[in-house]
């Protein structure tokens, strides 16, 4: 390959300014969020807009180099970093960043791909819109990256993931064409879903360039409550009540056990706990309502009040102010963060069948207790979903690195287990490079050569992004 | 072919009873439900199960026999019928009709793809949850062909299409293999998107034997109300301030011209019109409550009261029983019948961004009136998910079947003007053969060439429902 042939060729189509091939101008898009992992990379080269996206990509599939899409690198499996080969280029979408249209009737906002996912949510509350994808990177991830990942986060419960809330793409292919699907429309039965095919395909399929949106009236007011509950089993009843009595003004049910507040106290003694005695487990749960705050709080008291009646739940505390929820939040917000102050862990990131949830903790934490004696689970998650953050930390009088040498061995038990359940054993961040070898354990051999067919179909030189997903 | 071993061989599979041969046999199999196409069939088999239909997919490909897979053959795009070759065969899943099973905290129902849509829904509710899917051949079409068409109805406005309802699917591949993608999970982030790809997909890249399907708590009580409005534009508006007052309470919202319940009045005269004077449009709205039926009254009047106050609305009716919601239902459900009473007309089944609607109609009537004087729009639908049943009638005094001898003009009008709008030219009745050769005037050939790409990589024999889709 004629390296200089292929730089000029990537200079000519966006100027030479936006093709970095300095170190130092490379750096910060070589390693994951997480700092696990530092790639190589030709280049990395930032087009202005669609029409350029394509043309580096024929470039790129002339000098058959490969191509790693990159948003706003947040990602958690190593899916938009580059290998050591140095042989592929990161293509950035960062200058792709404009608003294309908000259409309030329509309840849609057309957004390119690399716009930052808070510039997306503001632009919608301007319009006296809600976009309510969000989730923790909000400040620095993109949308391209959220639909490739098919995101998740917080507000799934009511809202679905970054797939359900999106409504046309425009992609370029591995061919260097533009695909233009930007269409608006709740109802269209015109042949193959392509688009469900791009998102939550990493980047290896194509690149997502820009995308419609499902935007939603703004509430009239959120409330939160954080209730106190014996086991994951009374929570699970907690969210069949809560469902059925508040219906789709529901939209966040997250579940924490007392050890992840434990460590935000620790770490973060300035957020108080709210209760007076420790419990077991606690459910933060967010109603959104489109009448008023007087409303939601009937409903919301009325629906504690029936659980506290029912013994499904101990205590509970409502916030009273915006300042207050804010803080009931933060508690949720902050366990990650904790989690790390306190020392080293092995995250898993999965989902399972709502009714099986208390059941797979029960088998699973007592699986580990048998194979790792003292360690700790920290487990947290969205309940409403079906998604645990079921992180596994070392016992605290043995040294970290002698627990994190068997990673191997405790994914191994808790994926197993996920699977034995009916799981996934990623329910939101994908696989990455991280997760590529792991899911060929748990798939089929149909499935599997599915993908692998559909990647050939479009992809035959395999220059998408290789070494992600499949 | 050896048209005598392939017969033998499905009947070894099957047992001689479920290979149809005689021509009474097969009759009910090869029309379509608007008796408007006979096709022709070698047989028609009937397995009983996911293993027999892989077993049966196997033989057809050795014997190189193109496979029609049918539902309860409600279609209405000639996607559930063969071709006039007679080559092929008529693999009808109606045997498959097990619940499989219900989780009523998951939310989930598992079923087989020939399960009759009614007895579903009726399944959901024994177990105090809601199957949303809901259309006016619930009786007799199938979940199979609801996910094959990705099929719509009057509750999208909610809870979506059938894909957005669709957790998991088993499906037996084009190599007669079984893929079980029967997962119930609200977060799965493994790989590519295959669930999506077969719905929709018309039986052309594979048969979809179960499903596992979202259900929800059955609310508390729905009102109906129909309001009385000037034009399709005034309509959006009342859309708009239902949807922000109301939130996802809103589960209908259906707009209906005076000419359509004119035609109802004409044919159907013991319904009763429920208003002292005519008015330009109509619109029936549903709201559905998880609370009560007072707090439901409370919202709807509320509304009501405010659209008659901004002169968004010119009346209003509320169902003051379910008799009285049912009777305003019925005027809706009718208008398909009282128009097939007054003679032939032009369908068109297309969706638009919502706020292009109100723009549509009145560019596209004119134009129509331009080139085809005093035809009559009878225009109908489902308002809140841009989807218009946008008919078109010959003048009441002209012959019929001069008019429709013109429809493929009138056709290229319509469709030329729902691209011109951004909207799609097949909202929720698929393509089939009926629209598989519309399609290419609208779609880029980039798109069209994806989904090839696809069909090709997937089914190279091309034996999968050829002749529909692509």
């Amino acid at each position: 390959m004629d390296t200089h042939a292929f730089l000029n060729a990537c200079r000519d189509a966006l100027g030479a300014a936006h093709v970095l091939t300095a170190d130092a101008d490379k750096a910060a898009y070589l390693t994951d969020q997480r700092q696990r992992f530092t790639g190589q990379a030709l280049a990395v080269v930032k087009p202005a807009n669609t029409v350029q996206v394509a043309a580096i990509v024929r470039i790129c599939r002339h000098f058959q180099v490969p191509i790693v899409p990159q948003g706003g690198n947040t990602g958690l499996v190593l899916g938009s970093v580059p290998d050591q080969s140095g042989q592929a280029i990161v293509l950035s979408l960062k200058r792709l960043n404009r608003i294309r249209a908000i259409d309030a009737v329509n309840h849609t906002i057309t957004v390119d791909a690399g716009c930052i996912l808070q510039t997306a949510q503001e632009a919608a509350v301007a319009a006296d819109r809600l976009l309510p994808l969000s989730l923790a990177a909000e400040g620095s991830c993109t949308i391209g990256g959220n639909l490739s990942t098919n995101a998740g986060g917080t507000a799934v419960l009511r809202y679905g993931n970054a797939r359900e809330l999106c409504l046309g793409l425009e992609v370029v292919t591995p061919q260097g064409e533009i695909l233009n699907g930007l269409r608006g429309l709740r109802k269209d039965n015109t042949g193959y879903d392509l688009r469900d095919l791009y998102i939550g395909a990493e980047g290896t399929l194509g690149i997502i360039t820009a995308a419609v949106l499902k935007l939603f009236p703004l509430p009239q007011t959120q409330l939160t409550a954080l209730a106190a509950v014996s086991t994951p089993e009374h929570a699970l009843r907690l969210l069949t009540l809560a469902q059925s009595r508040c219906g789709a003004t529901l939209t966040g049910f997250e579940l924490m056990s007392d050890l992840c507040l434990q460590l935000v106290g620790k770490h973060f003694p300035q957020l108080a706990f709210p209760f007076d005695q420790r419990h077991p487990h606690y459910v933060l749960l967010e109603l959104s309502d489109s009448e008023s705050a007087a409303h939601a709080s009937r409903l919301l008291e009325a629906l504690i009040g029936s659980a506290l009646e029912q013994e499904i739940c101990r205590d509970a505390v409502l916030a009273s102010s915006t300042a207050q929820a804010r803080a009931l939040w933060h508690l949720r917000e902050n366990i990650s963060l904790a989690q790390a102050q306190e020392g080293p862990n092995i995250k898993h990131d999965i989902s399972l069948p709502i009714s099986r949830i208390a059941d797979f903790i029960a088998a699973t934490d007592t699986l580990l207790q048998q194979r790792f004696p003292g360690c700790r689970n920290v487990t947290f998650g969205h309940l409403g979903d079906g998604n645990l953050h079921y992180n596994v930390a070392p016992p605290p009088d043995r040294p970290a690195d002698e627990f994190l040498q068997r990673q191997t061995e405790i994914n191994r038990v808790v994926h197993d287990s996920v699977d034995r359940f009916g799981g996934s054993i990623s329910a939101e961040h994908g696989l990455g490079a991280l997760k590529r070898e792991e899911i060929l354990r748990y798939k089929s051999a149909v499935e599997i050569n599915l993908m692998k067919t559909i990647k050939h179909a479009l992809d035959p030189l395999n220059l998408m992004n290789p070494g992600k997903v499949i």
